[in-house]
């Protein structure tokens, strides 16, 4: 049973979609056709990041045979393709435009040019180096760049009905199975992704060839002695096909055990989610208990012990990797914007087995907090890294820091982010409801209009509220006359207080269930309301958290907010702030949007004489401090007014 | 004027230096000469430390023509032997031994023989690539080996009167001169030593060519446009001489400009400060203002702004290096063992041109602290990298931290820090007293025996101490009856309450003067008493050290002290102190020798149930905490129970 389609309405969420396809797509166009002079922001000291250019396009259309020339890039490059042309797909979905159809028509063309005669696709291969097809899957990409095409083959053809896209998908896929399926040689990829293609594919077209291929390559991970060290020793390949790579472990490729079998999240953070999204979605697709444990397991993990109040995760750069529990540094940590994508459809798919509302709570954090703090309110610049404290001298002269950049760039070396970004944007309606077995459960609370398969025929939902400014959502709902749905609202778990009405009474408040409010057996017409409370809160983290102890996170709703030294001032860290202080909303519409400014009673340490000793008796050494009101914006607004200090936890008095 | 021998009686003390004699240097000449199968300890994923045994005194074997082979380990691999030989010059001047001298010599004719007949010594280029010698100064290591050399011949010289290796390191040094002196090609060395070596050639021989070629060196330093791109560039040699160098900026060797036009403390923090020393000593030697004034601009950017309270220096393990001010992270810093070597150097030297306490104090604080935390109780486990704050599972897990050790590796990879630390250890003795011009300051407070030069004879001081447990200090002094010398004391800036007797009466309290308090125009015998008091103190940090803000640290007189989990739990950041509870003092004789051991009133937060969230809202996580005693260790007694948490810096209550 499938959702139909959900027009957005939203002011806050058309903008983006807006920017998706008004200023991401013909951006993100020019860069991989290299129409566009991007000075890339490379990594200080950090050879690792070659690309001065993308190149992406090009390297098909040398693999197709129209233009001669080398491969360039790295060995995924790729996926930036697919990546934007799924989002050319959901945006299709949005709003049809023949131009932009026959753009990426063309470069579908391209795609199916550049695959080879027996369904073998991937540029870098092709060009350079076919004799090493599958031979290096530790780092080739090779399955991961075919599941992103997967992915977005299944929603062009879901945009367009285009048939070229999906049979050169499932030419691919078949491909695959054949070399690297039960039948072919054991071999899975070093970064997981081709499992979700693969679930897109089934999903789409029903067809559960593509649904145990899936679920085989879940169930092979990790159950050899050492099939990457193995696959290396016989690599025939001079080069390693992405310098450095050699010194991680299984760990990091979530190779150290069986998937069903893992209890930690670990490794390579987008790895790790785009991993449990796929589990989830085989858990769902094929009700497995086993692999829904482990889901669970890791999610547990992920939610209690290993994620950032802003739904970022990856505590490191180093293999841009969790580390371990409760490890949850604001200043060195990695939050890249691709692993809160991630979670986001990790949380959406275990949605499909379990009606719990802290999926959608994490689903809503990430997506309102890093996600969107991924790019700038231009569209145009783009986060890889999402810190929670930025020094912006610490960027520049600590190099344990030197990723962690003070404002976007506008373009990355290793570019999965952007088109990531835009992607999700672009099909954020689908993420709005779970409908399950007449249940439909409210994820999130986005303006919209939609229409959902119940027994008995057609609901129709609709969405208005000016949500996050606002906690009122008023649902109008037209269900069949013999039919009966449970509709869900979820309750966040920052809403403290909340209510609902049904067509103006107050609800059955029994019925709250696991982080929903069920209005059970809806017939016919009903206007629902639903109030959540916005009231700024200060969050606290679990003590053994160490670089958040002493400290609280404004919120106000979904959103966290941060300080920042346009706001001010220097020196973040010699301001605190009273929990106990009152705390006003101020709207305001400015150079950060549309948003509500949240003021705080605080204090600030005064800067000591120069005269002073840089270690000082305690008893001799109290601070000098003055009464401050601290300006907190959302954090999903930072780093757009030039580069300056930044941070999410504040000493509290 | 040269101070005369110095008898150190201090049981103290005697214990290293006995360390030193019976432990460090059999050791060290086992693990030289690759008798020892040394575990080497190798930083994580860090492919940059290759060495496995050490092949040091096997490649003066190979160049000397003995043996066949090549050269292993660093390009700077001599620089140890040369560091053990000056340790047991140190050693003989405190203690005859035959063999040991024997043994000494036999290293000394090796180093004569592996010399070149034009003087040149260096035995990688000598083995493996002759045609590249000084043409490649920034990595080479040659001037930097050369300078090590000259330090261990002059030390050596002066414990056994060996020609040799007197006319070696001369050779060596004509070499040089005639090479890249100012008849030669231009050209200084990345690593700087040379000018130090040089230095004290000059103070041992009186040839003032030493002198000139050292501040020769000194002053070409940062002159040019780009001297080690050129020479890059031009460089004959195929492989780069050490890995992963290319990347650092001229800032990182301290050639961004002249350093007689340097303010700031940058770079590699032992190249840092062994240029500051060489300065100082030039600045003292040749009296030149200039110098001297940046010898004082760089020493109150590191000592008010980027030193840690432990004498540590080097805020980040990037290129080993200082940062930016009030940068001083507890967990990730570098703090080597042989950057506050250095810093005793530097200070030392400054103490020739100023008669200021300052230096006496930060001299104190590293050797106390960093200096000896550098090495196990044992003797033999070294810690390269020293820091103020440990989490066994960072180490482990987090690779940003994988260069902090919670304990002390058998050897290391590069060796410099454990000879280094010998030859300090076994030289204390100079630093003691600073003489000059009739004044006699006492820097340090170890119980000994000395004479020093004044007029009309000499002065014999004796110290009677049980420093650092006691602040009661007893000097007998024996002057000339005809001369009249000054002594001065040196009153710790951490002492709060001093006083001082001469021959039973209270001594005159205006003559304290920057930092040291003066008997004048002493003459005879006289029993001077110093009193410090050392009552425990917390300490806090200037609040612009974001690490440090809202915590304070532990001391008692020149310790710093600190928790160890081994005696106080797990989850050290838990534990807060209260400032205003009571203390106490334990003598304790144990495992960690003879110590005072510090018990403080705290708190615990207890950890939260498994079902709290991660993140809580603040007005319903009210921490539950309990009542504890801290307790406290020296800091240079760390890491002898096995691996533990260890944190200097506590949060206040």
């Amino acid at each position: 049973m499938k959702t139909g389609k959900t027009v957005i309405t939203d002011p806050f969420w058309l903008r983006y979609r807006s920017l998706v396809r008004h200023e991401m797509i013909p951006y993100q166009w020019k860069v991989l056709n290299d129409e566009i002079d991007v000075r890339i922001e490379r990594e200080r000291n950090d050879p690792s990041i070659p690309n001065e250019k993308s190149h992406a396009l090009e390297n098909f259309r040398i693999a197709a045979g129209i233009h001669e020339g080398h491969h360039y890039g790295w060995v995924f490059q790729d996926s930036d393709v697919y990546k934007w042309l799924e989002a050319v797909a959901w945006s299709l979905m949005e709003e049809p435009d023949e131009d932009l159809k026959k753009l990426a028509d063309s470069v579908v063309d391209l795609i199916a040019l550049a695959q080879e005669p027996d369904g073998y696709l991937g540029t870098y291969f092709t060009i350079e180096e076919p004799d090493r097809k599958y031979k290096s899957l530790m780092n080739s990409h090779e399955l991961y760049c075919a599941g992103h095409f997967m992915e977005a083959a299944a929603a062009y053809y879901e945009a367009t009905g285009s048939r070229k896209v999906l049979e050169t998908a499932k030419k691919l896929a078949a491909h695959i199975e054949r070399e690297l399926g039960p039948e072919g040689t054991f071999g899975y990829d070093g970064h997981e992704e081709v499992e979700i293609g693969l679930m897109k594919l089934y999903h789409l077209t029903g067809e559960e060839r593509y649904l145990r291929l899936g679920s085989y390559f879940l169930r092979i991970r990790g159950t050899d002695a050492d099939f990457f060290g193995d696959q290396q020793k016989t690599d025939s390949g001079s080069e390693p096909l992405i310098g450095g790579m050699g010194v991680f472990s299984r760990r990091y490729f979530q190779a150290h055990r069986p998937p069903v079998q893992q209890d930690t999240a670990e490794g390579h953070a987008v790895r790790m989610v785009y991993l449990c999204t796929a589990m989830a979605d085989a858990a769902a697709s094929e009700g497995d208990k086993e692999m829904l444990e482990a889901c669970r397991r890791i999610w547990r993990n992920i939610v209690d012990r290993r994620m950032y109040i802003t739904g970022g995760i990856g505590s490191t750069v180093h293999g841009e990797a969790f580390t371990f529990d409760y490890d949850l540094p604001n200043d060195t940590m990695y939050c890249e914007t691709c692993a809160s994508v991630g979670l986001v459809f990790f949380a959406s798919q275990m949605l499909r087995s379990e009606s719990i509302g802290e999926y959608g709570d994490v689903m809503e954090r990430a997506l309102y907090n890093t996600v969107l703090a991924g790019t700038a309110l231009d569209g145009k610049h783009f986060f890889y890294v999402n810190p929670l404290e930025v020094n912006p001298s610490a960027s520049m002269w600590d190099p344990g820091k030197s990723h962690v950049k003070p404002v976007r760039p506008q373009w990355l070396g290793c570019a999965c982010c952007p088109p990531n970004l835009a992607r999700l944007l672009a099909s954020v309606d689908r993420y709005i409801y779970t409908v399950k077995d007449d249940r439909c459960l409210v994820n999130l609370y986005i303006s919209s209009e939609t229409e959902v398969p119940v027994s008995g025929g057609t609901a129709r939902i609709t969405q208005e509220t000016d949500y996050p400014k606002s906690g009122t959502v008023r649902i109008r709902v037209g269900a069949p006359e013999n039919g009966a749905f449970d509709l869900g609202l979820r309750i966040p778990g920052w809403s403290r207080t909340y209510g609902v009405t049904l067509d103006g009474a107050a609800a059955d408040e029994s019925s709250f269930e696991n982080g929903y409010f069920y209005i059970r057996k809806l017939a016919g017409e009903h206007e629902i309301v639903l109030n959540l409370g916005m009231k700024p809160r200060l969050y606290k983290a679990d003590p053994r958290v160490r670089a958040d102890l002493g400290k609280a996170a404004m919120t106000r709703g979904p959103l966290v907010y941060c300080l920042e030294e346009a706001d001010n001032g220097k020196d973040l860290h010699l301001l605190s702030i009273d929990p106990a202080g009152e705390v006003q909303e101020e709207e305001e519409k400015g150079e950060l949007g549309d948003i509500i400014r949240i003021t705080a009673a605080g204090k600030r340490i005064r800067e000591p004489e120069e005269t002073e000793r840089l270690y000082r008796s305690a008893d001799e050494s109290a601070v000098q401090e003055e009464t401050v009101r601290l300006r907190f914006i959302p954090y999903y607004t930072w780093a757009n007014r030039g580069s300056n200090e930044m941070c999410v936890w504040v000493r509290t008095i």
